[in-house]
């Protein structure tokens, strides 16, 4: 079997014209690589969840873009942004929660501009400035720079977190904040990676995150295809597996981390770092500086989205297994007080409480 | 919809010779009674988990032997004995490790042997002696008798718990120590039920508990269909939730209580009481006396079953959702440690800390 690192999750195929994946959604079962060429397949694929992970899409975001404006006839700037827009729009609708998918399409229209104004090319310049193959090679530029963008961070927090673990170390994870989620090496795996890549003898925990199983048919799945020691286990045994002594430390990803320190995450995320306080593991969360936001005082301020109940009721199954009409709690994210949490990962080092003091002199720094 | 108070989760039909069960594996889509006549019938009730629970076990054995041993045609207290031992293995060998099982098979041959002695019908009181029909009546009578002790114990515990509960409280529980797992009311449902009944108002939340999802399948629909407010959220949804302040209080099943009031139940249950104990929300054990076991001194002294990793994998699933080949931890219990229990309700009455001394009073009383 092929080590996950050795896909790539999102890759750009220039001289087919083309977007590859890893197809997601197939996931554990088979590893079937897609390729995305017109706008309605890369909308579909970010839709379908067959890309997924904030990075990874705003990455399959950034090529797309470049993709379906490669073979522009725009005559003129105006022209050409009006397409741009028209793609842009069009892309950003197929997950319009998903904050990295408009990030990363804004980002490579503001490219574009900047670009156009420093070289002169806009309808101001007058008649003949505009060269449209100067834009379009800027756009794979800024659009491979994403990638790299996003590999570099998540290597510097895996080098970061590896000095947290030590050799036989057993480590728990919760949900895909995997390579699978990101460019290369993931970020609560990345650590895990570095690690095993190093020879250090871990072993990694997989929760399988209900409802949606990232943890189960991805987590696990990616680190076993990587070779590393993994074993899965039901979000509610992580309090039996603790009390064990087999989890020495604990790496989360996070959605949003506020500037006290308070990290969303995925759902039962807070439950894992309640139990790790209780048997005294520390439980670090991995977070690129592009999700802390300074501008959201505590956790109390983030807005957690309730998801659908036939997610808890009846997805993966053939046959509902809980009562027609039922009421459902189903958030998709939970908040971990920032006293739960004994350090922020992040791609410029590790930073402890107090993290309203921490995080603002990072990015004073910044 | 019928309440599932309507309903009798084993209930003996004399004049069928037959057991009447609900079919447990078809909830929640259905509710269907099924007889069991024959003894692969009542053995294949027990062994798919048509009827389950330990006290259900409890009382479907103690009326299946009687129902098998009714047509005995024993002439001799000698062989009615081979005979009953016979069919009691067999029955016995449908779930090892259910002790309840084995508990009612041997208090229904002990009460037996004890009648034989008391009224002289054994071959050391000379042939002429044995009088069939007087043993048969007394064993229907003690399997009905396990059955109304059944119902007796959760109703007092009910009324117990219920001194717990206020007006408009939010509840938790975990699994199904439901009426479905006993003869009427449950354990941790008891308070609930009688609190229904007094007519306040209360919220029932249900784990689905992973990986059997008794809680989405059992505890959902019975405490739906008895027309409590029910709502089902995922195991790792509990510290949300109890952030939020719909917990007033948590009551929850146990397999065995150790002399220091260290409980053993479903997987997940200390999760909840951890988290519990962060959100300063009550945390209480409904507990037989039958289930405390004062010659295990502590929980670490209670052996956890570990399952198959099936139940995990693929169990549910029409396809697998974790690789082939993936460790999985699985076991079927936890141990709760004594100072996460607020309270032990039993049908007693309600213990609290320290539990080694008011455990050892209660046994000393009783």
């Amino acid at each position: 079997m092929k080590s996950i690192l050795d896909y790539e999750t999102v890759a750009l195929v220039d001289e087919d014209d083309a977007i590859e994946i890893i197809n997601q959604t197939l996931l554990p079962g088979k590893t079937e690589m897609i390729r995305l060429r017109t706008g309605e397949e890369i909308w579909n694929a970010i839709y379908l969840l067959q890309v997924r992970g904030a990075p990874a899409i705003g990455v399959a975001a950034g090529f797309g873009l470049y993709i379906l404006m490669k073979h522009s006839k725009a005559e003129t700037f105006s022209e050409f942004m009006t397409e741009l827009k028209e793609k842009s729009d069009y892309l950003n609708s197929s997950r319009p929660t998903a904050v990295n998918l408009s990030w990363a399409l804004k980002r490579m229209e503001a490219h574009v501009v900047k670009v156009a104004k420093e070289r002169r090319m806009t309808e101001e310049d007058g008649a003949g400035s505009f060269d449209r193959d100067a834009l379009i090679t800027e756009m794979r530029e800024e659009s491979e720079r994403i990638k790299a963008e996003d590999i570099d961070v998540c290597r510097r927090i895996g080098e970061n977190g590896l000095t947290l673990i030590k050799d036989g170390f057993g480590l728990l994870t919760h949900c895909n904040a995997g390579q699978l989620a990101t460019c290369k090496y993931g970020t609560a795996t990345a650590p895990m990676y570095l690690a095993h890549e190093k020879g250090m003898n871990i072993r990694v925990y997989c929760d399988e995150t209900r409802p949606l199983l990232q943890g189960a048919r991805l987590t696990a799945f990616e680190l076993q295809s990587a070779g590393i020691d993994t074993t899965l286990l039901c979000d509610n045994m992580s309090a039996s597996l603790m009390k064990t002594g087999a989890i020495d430390a604990i790496f989360v990803g996070c959605d949003r981390v506020a500037a006290n320190g308070d990290a969303a995450n995925k759902i039962g995320t807070s439950v894992v770092a309640t139990v790790a306080k209780r048997y005294g593991i520390p439980f670090y969360v991995c977070a690129p500086t592009s999700t802390i936001d300074i501008n959201t005082n505590t956790g109390d301020d983030i807005k957690i989205e309730q998801r659908k109940p036939e997610e808890v009721t009846e997805m993966w199954y053939k046959e509902r297994m809980a009562p027609e009409g039922v009421k459902v709690y189903n958030p998709a994210f939970d908040v971990t007080d920032n006293e739960l949490i004994t350090g922020i990962v992040t791609e410029f080092g590790v930073l402890r409480a107090p993290y309203d003091v921490s995080i603002a002199e990072l990015f004073d720094r910044m």
